[in-house]
């Protein structure tokens, strides 16, 4: 098996749709010259990040799935013969909305969907109050490319996420992220925090033997109410390797393409010297499934 | 809360258990001198490491809980008023053995013990021949310094564990641990693997946000069977804070003991501002209990 290209984009993201699906394009197209058969989009790249505040007209953001915008970035997968991950504001009906990706595949249709399991809500990420939690389980998606576990953002703080995955035969883990700074945090923390989001992922791809892409948004997005001073998105997206190992990582400012060179054999390689699903107490971990233990 | 000053004792280990325990001695006296309160000592640090090779004459290192090692100890963390974490080859019964950490407080009675759950079986680690797996269940041990979340070695690679002792309210995970380094291994392999090894750890403080200590021999140990040319173990104890910072770690090559101050405060702080608890998605885990999800 040859080794599989991925693309990054990592973007910038501003308020009109139009403008930033062009920009996702241009990279879009950047990545296939270069060979890339799988591109990651971050997360809700075709807005700003609406969830800085509370605000009902954010509501008209929201599409259905198909729609418009799969319509779209479905006819430049099939025009590019690669697979694509995007990420939408999905209406799913009147009044109820989900934080999704939608995978593309090389023929344009649609692979499948992913709607965020776990979302956050704090200052400055009010995402409870746009987005219900995902209904569809951890359930990878078949492609060309291989069996993609899907998730995005929040959850790739869960171990369980990833395991979830990886148990149902996931062979890379993607998240599509919008995560920064708070500009009032002094540096060392802000490093500290930029430090433990790759580190935690990095566990998620040695704990289940897989690589794991991770793709953000980079750039300042101020709080329309000004209850806040905005959020410094971080960039940083990366890929790793299935020991952890950083494969490629982008800059923590610039908007970039990230293109990365993924050897799904390495996979097998090393679950043979490290095989940790062989050992799993699976007979002692029913209060996994309990909220605390107490 | 003051801090909380832990010692973590990095030994080479020989044949000879009363050397062992002698050198032992020696650093726990030095670690209290500096004012710990808590003092950790590596896996089955009494003996070298006997599982390279598969030989029932090792059967006899195996002792009783309580029995003269706990005894010994048990007097020591009476004398020094310290919490010492200790690991032994127990003997339940005749043909019946567990890879067992002890947990002494510091009036010198037993405060609890931990039956290593995930049980490794590789070359050069041949665990499955000389230990059934636990079945005391992850259940953190009250002490005076704290709750403390035991695991050992092998576990570290798991989240479930560190996430079973995180809800039952651990306030540290502790890991006393046997690993090291193939000589065959390229030295890019050897530095993935101790790589690895720290990420995965660091990963579980900040997805559970909690403290954790890694304390790891050092040295060579030759296979007596000359099957395999033996574990360089790597040393590198370490203690990491609740979003995976290194508070301290120990050198790869020497014995020494490592003294680091924990702020057991900053977790709670740390879990404000990250709350993963809350978000769980515990109504969608189920298949975790599953060994593989096909």
């Amino acid at each position: 098996m040859k080794p599989l290209k991925v693309g990054l984009v990592q973007q910038n993201c501003i308020k009109n749709p139009t403008e930033n699906i062009e920009k996702s394009f241009q990279r879009i197209y950047q990545a296939a010259a270069q060979g890339a058969k799988l591109v990651v989009l971050p997360e809700l790249h075709s807005s700003h990040y609406f969830c800085q505040t509370e605000d009902i007209a954010n509501f008209d953001l929201a599409e259905r799935i198909p729609g418009e915008t799969t319509r779209r970035f479905s006819e430049l997968a099939k025009e590019l013969g690669i697979v694509l991950v995007i990420s939408l504001f999905e209406k799913r009906a009147a009044g109820l909305y989900h934080n999704t990706a939608v995978v593309l595949e090389k023929d344009g249709s649609i692979a499948g969907t992913y709607r965020k399991m776990h979302i956050p809500d704090d200052p400055g990420y009010h995402e409870k109050f746009y987005f219900t939690q995902g209904d569809l389980g951890f359930n990878p998606i078949n492609t060309s490319v291989g069996k993609l576990g899907i998730l995005i953002c929040w959850d790739q703080w869960y171990p369980e996420a990833a395991r979830m995955m990886a148990l149902a035969g996931a062979e890379i883990i993607i998240y599509p992220t919008a995560i920064g700074y708070d500009p009032r945090d002094e540096v060392v923390e802000q490093q500290r925090q930029l430090s433990a989001w790759m580190t935690v992922q990095q566990g998620h791809a040695i704990a289940n033997g897989l690589p794991i892409i991770s793709v953000n948004r980079v750039g300042f997005e101020a709080d329309p109410s000004q209850a806040t001073p905005g959020i410094d998105f971080w960039g940083n997206s990366f890929v790793a390797g299935p020991q952890g190992e950083i494969l490629g990582q982008a800059s923590a400012k610039e908007e970039e393409l990230l293109s990365v060179d993924i050897d799904l054999n390495q996979s097998e390689k090393v679950r043979q010297i490290w095989p940790f699903f062989r050992d799993r107490r699976i007979d002692q971990y029913q209060e996994l499934l309990k909220r605390f233990r107490d």
